[in-house]
């Protein structure tokens, strides 16, 4: 029986592509109309394993896909890194003269900002999915309107593009995380990254000495991020990426960090795949 | 004449609120549909300041923002911080079994999942702004339809409150930046808080010297937030913002991360005004 793999939106979706590229292989997508959804079949075991966007270099971190990883006691068992490849599409034969809206996910239309400039008269419409909004134009025949979508979208949605690759930073890429339910167990592969969360009340240094931790254990950090904790003034979460070469050199700054910090949480830890 | 202030959506608007909290005296709103139209308008002088969200206890920062305070070459002149406070609205009468669809802008909808699950049957639908969801509900006379939004928005739009503070975490703020062209200049009150920005190469202990540096010179760092350069594997971005008793402590750190980093950025030195 094939794998279920959960994804945000629908076939043709980023979510999809990144599902189909990651696995190799044939897999079931499941389709969820939020990362809320995603995160809860996944919990249910409705999903064996399930993807999820977590960074691009535009927005960041989207911190809120971080709280369900925790709520619903997810674990991280791999990554993915997808270029952005964003695509004005629309029924065939319309020209893009003729189109007046465009619907696409906020951050779709966030990265091909500079191409809509230099056409004011159409209105952007954030939408839930890049497919769905493809979709839609297919299935109610929708003209003088356009979504922004993977080339993948158009051609299962049978849609024309009208302008390929349309967004602003063109080496620009979406990192994806791959979501199970219990720790990765080694396969042959080398697990050399992890995700964790710890809190800090910030007294001076107390971040610092931390960080020398990490550098003594030979751990190098591809991500920090600080987000305060609500009703406890100047104390802070911090979400920490890390690579290493060997495991217990991890192991190692794990044991020290959980007497220096609170709260420390292992996400995963997962093969590197950051070229 | 009255000050003009740039806000992102409409009156009644969370924005809204905070220039008027943040002034307290009659300034002219200037209403934008857009986060870039605000900063647009702003760098065209077309308003005087703008406030603008930057970042919550859930979603982190709002990084688009800061590339537009960049793009635009705008200013940090101050800081804003507002308590969270979500009530479900609808047009007279209705009763909130008759409410089929929710539209609000998605930090609003996110604050309120765990309220939302109670009803299963109602579809949450992403707006551009709270606000403008409350007065379109009055405006069109949607029956069925509710609008999650401030106090403000439904007195404003007429509507009745069907349930009030609906966000899950009760003690939430979100944090807005007071925005202008030019660095503030000291007009009697303490400037004690700054925003930077500075690109470092990943060489293990890099970051580490920059703290010590910051530690050092008796700053207090508030946030820390890491961003991939694109194209530069393994040269990140670091936006942080730090708090100081002395100017020349800030001055000094400076002057010093000026020699440590790249593209040292200084956003703005304003008054700190997290209580």
């Amino acid at each position: 029986m094939n794998k279920k793999i959960g994804i945000q939106g629908i076939k043709g979706s980023f979510h999809h592509l990144v599902a189909m590229d990651y696995y190799h292989k044939e897999v079931e997508v499941m389709e969820h109309l939020s990362f809320h959804e995603l995160a809860q079949k996944l919990a249910a075991k409705e999903s064996d394993e399930a993807v999820m966007a977590i960074e691009n270099s535009i927005a960041g971190s989207i911190l809120p896909n971080y709280a369900l990883i925790d709520e619903y006691n997810l674990t991280v068992v791999g990554e993915h890194y997808t270029p952005v490849n964003m695509n004005l599409m629309a029924l065939k034969g319309q020209e893009i003269g003729d189109i007046k809206k465009v619907f696409s996910h906020p951050m779709a239309l966030l990265q091909c900002k500079q191409f809509f400039k230099q056409y004011p008269h159409i209105k952007l419409i954030e939408d839930v999915d890049t497919a769905e909004a493809a979709k839609r134009i297919h299935d109610e025949g929708l003209k003088k309107v356009a979504a922004v979508a993977s080339p993948a979208a158009a051609q299962m949605y049978e849609l024309e593009i009208l302008a390929e690759s349309i967004h602003t930073i063109k080496s620009n890429a979406t990192r994806f995380l791959v979501l199970g339910t219990e720790q990765k167990k080694p396969n042959g592969e080398k697990l050399d990254k992890a995700s964790i969360k710890f809190d800090l009340k910030s007294e001076r240094g107390s971040l610092v000495s931390v960080l020398n931790i990490i550098r003594d254990c030979y751990l190098d950090m591809t991500k920090i991020q600080s987000l305060p904790i609500i009703d406890e003034p100047w104390k802070y979460s911090f979400f920490v990426d890390v690579t290493f070469e060997r495991p217990e050199d991890f192991e190692r700054a794990m044991d020290v960090l959980k007497l220096m910090t609170e709260g420390l949480r292992i996400f995963g830890i997962y093969k590197n795949n950051l070229s």
